[in-house]
């Protein structure tokens, strides 16, 4: 039944054989991977445009949308050139983690790691919070199930990607490229009008109030709205993580997606700015209608258009998530393999998926949502930072490999690198600086907090301090069971003590067995009610095997603390042996005959278990009635 | 720090040797035994008057009320004068279980241990559920936790109990002493007004419509509110049943306690029902004020003397639920001898106490005050049936066994017997019908039902039912279990099989240990990842002292299955063989490590625990950083 509803879910299990031949092709590919990266366009300018809106300076957002999106499709490239290196320089997957700590060590390779499994626990809680909050809109009557819909959506994603990697690309295409496809259409249907001179704007003016703004505050305000647009990079580093999910020649294809990718990106990116100039859209607080559905509005008027390009925006939000369904669990396996993570987030699960990671992932997220309530705008403000750090991390490194390489045109690409490196450091320096308390409070209980960066900026060392502590259990581990020589065996010298409360045909087995264990096998038997003892000595020999019964008095009626205090003398008496306790059960046949037996025997069983230097051996004796 | 709060909470052990000195002196052991028969002088009255109060009788209910308590009170002294006979026939404790049983056969006597069962619950709910019925009307801030509040008040008898019997007589006497004091002041001081003619009634009428009734539909209400009366005789078994708490001479002091009680028993319901009378009380719905509030208040007026009635009652109420607590364990464990009841429940727990049958009680009557929502009204309709249904068959057990004993004046005291039990049976019978659906409904999620004496009487069977089926699998177990003759053992052949996942230091032990288990000792490794199997048989030629390894491979990367169905073949190969399985565990420091290894061992370890015919031995090795 379980094993039926198992497989109905999950499919059924595939042999390692298979693993070679779970390949995506790029046309499969680009959806798995860039699906996160593309569907921050949904939000991405209305995050540079918010940040004019909350200061009140009216127009002027609209001024400064597309010179602040060119520069960050600018830094988008810098980051795709110097990414292109490290495909082909680490072709088993160049993840962040992977690069920092062959070229800077194993700390900051811990850094990179720890900024990067936070980051994708983000993408999936705001990709999924902010798909829920486009379908709310559209169904007021959902608003107070959001967090539960969000939880849904994360267990649909989970399960889709639990089933394994070839059927979640086919999964995720459609939704990848009919959002890609409509706001393309969206752009240059949007672009004609600029073109004829035939845009009516949504809006007349920009806010209801105008504050003046000039100097200082408006290069600090210039810098907010471009740490605000910088979630649009997020996901980017996904391709250079999964490389061997690649058909081969795995480099080649996964740079040429890459490249694909960014340019698909860059062109939407700079065609929803410039038509939130043109159109006039206006941020609301709440995200609703969002700038998107407005110029959607503009361009097509309330058509079957604008609807097709919600409801792909919608799904392309939840469905974003998949690329932190593809990289966390992968990244974390890499982990526990290098010993830095739980041994069993390496695990190859029953459809060659790395089950655990999903799981871990997928907890993770729900958590977050349920404590952010689904709120987006209290998600945001921790997002893309951890991202940043690991850009610099892994550009930083790549400049330092590819100087110690000395390939050709070496100086040319480590400049490359090294350039990269240091915009996206001066970056992730400006967006943790822009949003370390930006968000709204959240309530916890008795306990309200603001949210911002500085959650994610103090969970990166506590996670980097955990992700060592666990490297020395097993580093400890490895060296207490290390064989280092051999060494011939001593011949073991062993005790064995039978626990009894009786004698019936159940123990005779037992005892039989426990002859055999050793030469030095005697039965244990705990008085609590003294008006027994002369029957069963009387029965014990009679039917004992000859096996010596010791009886201990209890005047407290305990089994427990006779039965350890005997133990641990015989322990000392013969330091040499090895006692083994013999716990004889019966095993009824029915699941409810079991309440009517004393259920002494399952404390013993516990305490037994805590109990140092013993072997214990369950003798069973089964009941056919 | 467990240990401190349990001793704390129940006191040190007491070693088995006191158990015979934990016996009551009569002063003690009336509060003790006559606690719940007493405390319902606070309702039956009430009841009484109710009957003709929902009818509409008018005035014709205060007229009843002393002819029908005079009725009550007849029956009382016949069951008073049968049981006498019952306490000095089973000086080992007469309750009608063991008396039926003996004399009736095994059926009747587990219907009146089902009886007794289900009103011991009843008591507690109804008992404890009044008493906070009583505070509430003091407070009635408190009203919305009154579940609450009963349920901790279950808590606290519970723990009395918990700590012993001679505290909770000490615990209990003051309640019922000053309960049958200042109730027997108000009779007095009321009699008194009687007497000089100074009677203010609290009422001028009874009921606000009066319809005339008469014949039929007049004794059926008579009937009726004779039934409700009967609660005031519940609790009059409870010192038959526990005659060997008593001082001996036991028999003596147990009978003089039995009549002491009903004396006063008699002088306060009679008492109540003639104030009820004269100071015309009225039975009010919800039950606030409740009759014995009104002739308080009539006696003394709003005084310190009636709130000290009022204050009282309510704690006899609540500790009316004691006698319960007696009788409840002693006769489960009674049951549990006779092997009809789980065995636990004749355990004797570290205070000389029933320590589990007072667990199973709280549990229970826990259970019935949140299922009925803490409603006084909707529990007594159930009460009160089972109690007759064990007086009847208790009686009828006496006489027969009085015919057959023929001792001095038999007729006499057979005729006696015969007698009671034919009234009581039809008591029981009038009580079951007149309370049939007589409660209110009760709401349990979606279902609504009417709560009354039929659910008694459908547990009852049901009750009878189990007590046989349990029985039944201990008889069958000792049957298989039982040795009948002395048997020459045959010489054990074994097969020892260690599970291993790879060679270390901890499995080095466990195989030198497993070598001296059996000749024929092999490891088994099951193969999840081909890479790494070269390595592991290298190191095993090397380092595994020379025993064989297996390996299985695992093409679904699963280690429960290959595991389980190589030691099936195994068994099935040598069917003469105990095979013996050999699982080595590392045992971390900290508890937190214990997460960090593969869990599938104790998945594995679970598989083997239901994996019929093999002996499981657990070696473990324990690591020190």
């Amino acid at each position: 039944m379980f094993a039926f509803l198992k497989r109905l879910l999950f499919g059924r299990p595939l042999p390692t054989s298979r693993q070679k031949h779970e390949r995506l092709p790029k046309f499969l590919a680009l959806p798995v991977f860039a699906s996160d990266a593309l569907s921050s366009n949904a939000y991405a300018t209305e995050e540079i445009l918010l940040a004019f809106a909350l200061a009140g300076t009216g127009a002027v957002a609209w001024k400064m949308a597309l010179p602040i999106t060119i520069a960050i499709v600018a830094l988008l490239w810098i980051v795709v050139l110097s990414y292109r290196q490290t495909i082909f320089a680490y072709p088993q997957g160049g993840g962040s983690y992977i690069v920092t700590k062959e070229n800077l060590g194993i700390l900051p390779g811990l850094f990179a790691a720890a900024s990067l499994l936070t980051d994708y626990v983000l993408t999936v809680a705001v990709s999924i919070s902010s798909g829920v909050a486009a379908i709310v809109s559209a169904f007021p009557q959902l608003r107070e199930d959001s967090v539960a819909l969000a939880v849904l959506a994360v267990a649909v994603v989970a399960l889709g990607n639990l089933r394994g990697l070839r059927e979640s690309g086919a999964l995720f295409a459609v939704p990848t490229y009919s959002f890609v496809l409509s706001v393309g259409v969206m752009i240059i249907v949007g672009l004609t009008h600029v073109a004829t001179g035939t845009v009516h704007p949504v809006h007349t003016q920009f806010g209801e109030t105008v504050k003046p703004i000039t100097g200082v505050a408006f290069y600090f305000l210039v810098l907010r709205a471009f740490a605000g647009g910088c979630t649009a990079m997020t996901g980017t580093e996904a391709v250079a993580d999964g490389i061997p999910a690649f058909r081969p020649p795995e480099s080649k294809n996964a740079a040429a997606t890459l490249v694909i990718m960014a340019a698909i990106l860059g062109f939407l990116f700079v065609g929803v700015s410039v038509l939130a100039q043109t159109y006039q859209a206006v941020p609301y607080e709440g995200g609703v209608p969002s700038v998107m559905s407005q110029i959607a509005q503009g361009v097509f008027g309330r058509s079957t258009f604008y609807v097709i390009i919600q409801m792909a925006t919608a799904a392309i939000l939840i469905l974003a998530a998949n690329t932190a369904y593809q990289d966390y669990p992968r990244l974390s396996s890499i982990l526990a393999r290098d010993r830095f993570a739980p041994r069993q987030l390496a695990n190859v699960g029953d459809r060659l998926v790395f089950t655990n990671g999903i799981l871990a992932l997928s907890f993770f997220a729900a958590m977050l949502i349920v404590v952010f309530h689904a709120h987006t705008s209290a998600l945001i403000p921790l997002y893309a930072v951890g991202v940043f750090v690991s850009f610099t991390l892994s550009q930083w490194s790549m400049s330092i490999r590819l100087i110690k390489l000395k390939q050709p045109h070496w100086r040319l690409f480590s400049s490359i690198s090294r350039f990269g490196s240091v915009v996206t450091g001066i970056v992730a320096v400006v967006i943790g600086a822009m949003k370390l308390t930006a968000g709204p409070r959240v309530h916890l209980g008795p306990i309200s907090l603001p949210t911002g960066s500085y959650i994610v900026l103090m969970l990166i060392p506590i996670i980097v301090y955990i992700l060592m502590k666990i490297h020395q259990h097993y580093m400890d581990l490895g060296e207490q069971l290390r064989i280092t020589e051999f060494v011939e065996p001593a011949p073991v010298k062993s005790t064995a003590i039978v626990l009894t409360s009786g004698i019936h045909k159940g123990i005779l087995e037992t005892l039989e067995y426990a002859r055999t264990l050793s030469h030095d096998c005697r039965a244990l038997y705990i008085e609590t009610d003294p008006s027994e003892t002369p029957l069963i000595r009387d029965r014990w020999e009679k039917f004992g095997l000859g096996v010596p019964l010791v009886i201990l008095e209890s005047p407290y009626r305990s089994v427990i603390g006779p039965t350890l205090k005997y133990l641990e003398e015989a322990k000392k008496e013969r330091p040499d042996h090895i006692v083994t306790v013999v716990l004889p059960e019966f095993v009824p046949r029915k699941w409810w005959h079991k309440i009517l037996h004393n259920q002494s025997a399952i404390f013993l069983k516990l305490a037994l278990m805590s109990f140092e230097g013993i072997v214990v051996t369950n003798a069973r004796y089964y009941l056919r009635r």
